[in-house]
């Protein structure tokens, strides 16, 4: 793998003055960001005149307002069809994407000059070398490549790198399977939910993946790769590891599970600025404390982002890894995001930690969270499918020991149903699990 | 569009005999065509040395034999799994693709370089400026990029080009819709089926297709775009201009409706070599005659073809049209495969000589043609699904004029069964048409 890193922080501080400096520069016709870049007396000049230091660069980021997905869908209702943060002529863009828009229900579209995308690959060779892809490696993209961006860019990312890459959209999940028997496919690049439906199907077929060729599954999409349960639960039926991936269409791909540090996710401070912020106070949190992760991508010059606050709650620490680059890790992962927390009998519980401990309980196949609002108080009931062939009592036991868990952890009697096995709805991408009424 | 085209085809067989040395002098470690090449005496050397003459093609051509799809598949499954046509070791390759295996059942595995994968790319630019496509062009492809070949390659040619290209995989043909006018998308890549099927859902939604953005209608995977009532249908329906195309996973994207040639295919001569061969005595066939298409790529280097019977029936016509380069012409594009071809009380019967007449009564939804053996003899019976709405009277009038037409045109009597609206399966890539049992 051809991709060098810089050895220490004080390196990565140089390179991100001087790329933010020149992406400064290229944004002048950029009707979404000149205003703001005015106000916050943003020029190349004056950046590359600072002394890259931390705080120097903490203090020119304080002069700059923080960016939000909502502001973002309004400027593109207001400023049909793609908004105004565009920096080039709209005949410069080569590639359209668009979020799921699953959160806020409105989705974002997102627009690529061939530089942007070709941006956008070098995030993805850079993100292959942490995870330590081998030359040997061939990997299946088992989903419908649809509008959204993230996997699709990790196809061609891969593809580029010359390594064998498989589309494997529009097929059954039994298709699926016997392709990555037929080429002996050793990296599975899905959500964390597909390749636990992947197994599902395995098991109903009689097929023992832990002797697939499989060997590492890259998740993103969904929190569960870094929620405990659920990574062991892939790696032990899939005999394989799990690295989870981070990224969004609007910032693009920025962050890895890198190999000598399983659990956590390094962001790429080589394309972007990260800050992590107390939602309240917008003030940087220290290591180990929890916040928002806020980005400054420096690369995707035809629609950037300063101070993007991706909604994703973090906890950093800055102690590098033997063997991985100096880049921030994200502790765990992401943990939740602030627009999915839920405030249950005065508890903070976020969707991932009620998924963490159903997902301990390894006969349930499938849930499903119901929150809904009973006497002013929001309430949790959750839809539980037990693997075929269990019988009655093991399922009971499996409700009551998710239900006991709960109280003990987040102080709150969930009412748990248990439906017969095939009932919830599978997924293919990002399962929708939470639903509201 | 930055494309330039020989002007003669003197130019282009000068051209051809030069790309054909090159490549032979690169399949020195190829195992399939070394021994194929020995007992042609085809060297480098010996191509170049050759005055590049339409004869002295033909002499060389005659020397090697011509390769067929089941020597393909047979190859494989004997040299798992990629079979022996490899010209470089396995790592070189970064694509794999296969066929639909619809015809022969046994799906072919085809492997690309990033060298080949490149040469795919520089056809689809060619096949672009042929079809007239504008700098403003906005492209969407409504499929779920599996590991067919097809669109795959057109969506990243367009992308290469800096045209704006959205894929829409994954989504229903109602969000697609929703896609093309959000978006103001002028290009559909698609199959004639799910143009068609496109336009159903419209007319359920009360959408006029014929007031979209669309102006051009890329076709391709089935021989329906140059089925005269089929394209009529669908150019009607969207007020589009449709252009057909063709390719093969195994051989690439190879022929074009040019803009100022409705209903033909141009072979795109530039990148192979053509021949039209009489499926009996393997003579090529006059100007306005029939007979099998032959292929010989010459620039997919990792896994080339050379006089590769592609199975498809075509009608060549070498008179140049004004505006277009001097490539040979299949005058009414596909108009069958070899395998495909029915002998129904002594006729020779295509599918898509019935899709012709059914496709000609534009209150047909949807139909299944059905063969099956009766007394030792071949008999075809007709499903047809007439749009919704409409009486029984005018139905059963459609059936009557169809089982006349195939009467008067084809000499035998079809059975012809009438079901209702939503009965018969709809498609989103190939149709599946044709039901045996």
């Amino acid at each position: 793998m051809n991709v060098s890193f810089p050895s220490n922080r004080q390196e990565l501080l140089d390179q991100q003055f001087q790329r933010l400096a020149k992406l400064v520069g290229r944004l002048e016709n950029n009707a979404f960001w000149q205003p703001r870049l005015k106000s916050a007396e943003w020029t190349s000049d004056k950046i590359l005149s600072t002394p890259p230091t931390a705080e120097n660069l903490r203090a020119l980021l304080d002069r700059l307002p923080i960016v939000r997905k909502a502001e973002l869908v309004a400027d593109q209702l207001q400023n049909p069809r793609y908004g105004t943060n565009l920096s080039f002529p709209l005949s410069d863009y080569a590639r359209l994407h668009q979020t799921s828009g699953t959160t806020t229900g409105k989705p974002l579209r997102w627009l690529d000059t061939p530089e942007s995308w070709a941006w956008i690959m070098s995030c993805w060779k850079q993100i292959y070398a942490l995870m330590g892809l081998r030359a040997t490696d061939r990997l299946i993209f088992p989903f419908s490549f649809g509008p959204f961006l993230g996997f699709w860019a990790g196809f061609e990312g891969a593809a580029q790198m010359g390594n064998l890459c498989l589309a494997a959209g529009g097929m059954s999940s039994e298709a699926r399977l016997k392709l990555i028997d037929e080429n002996q496919i050793t990296i599975l690049a899905c959500t964390p939910t597909y390749a636990l439906r992947l197994a599902e199907v395995a098991r109903q077929q009689g097929i023992d993946l832990a002797k697939s060729s499989i060997r590492a599954i890259l998740v993103a999409g969904e929190p569960g790769g870094n929620i405990p349960a659920t990574r062991q639960l892939i790696e032990t039926t899939w005999n394989a590891r799990v690295f989870d991936h981070w990224g969004m269409t609007e910032v693009g791909p920025l962050a890895m599970e890198t190999e000598h540090d399983p659990g956590s996710l390094s962001v790429l401070e080589t394309e972007c600025i990260v800050e992590i912020l107390n939602p309240e106070t917008h003030r940087a949190v220290a290591e180990g404390e929890s916040g928002e992760l806020v980005i400054t991508n420096l690369g995707r010059v035809g629609s950037p982002l300063l101070r993007y606050a991706t909604g994703d709650i973090v906890t950093p620490s800055w102690q590098s890894v033997e063997g991985d680059p100096p880049f921030v890790r994200l502790m765990g992962g992401i943990q939740g995001r602030t627009d999915d927390m839920w405030i249950i009998r005065g508890n903070n519980v976020f969707p991932s930690s009620l998924e963490e401990i159903i997902r301990s309980i390894p006969e349930v196949e499938e849930f499903q969270l119901r929150v809904h609002a009973h006497r002013q108080m929001q309430e949790v009931s959750i839809r539980i499918e037990c693997r075929s062939g269990l019988s009655d009592a093991v399922c009971q036991n499996c409700a009551m020991r998710i239900r006991q868990q709960i109280k003990e952890r987040h102080h709150f009697e969930a009412t748990i149903e248990l439906v017969e096995p095939g009932v919830l709805p599978r997924f293919e991408m990002k399962a929708k699990r939470i639903v509201t009424n």
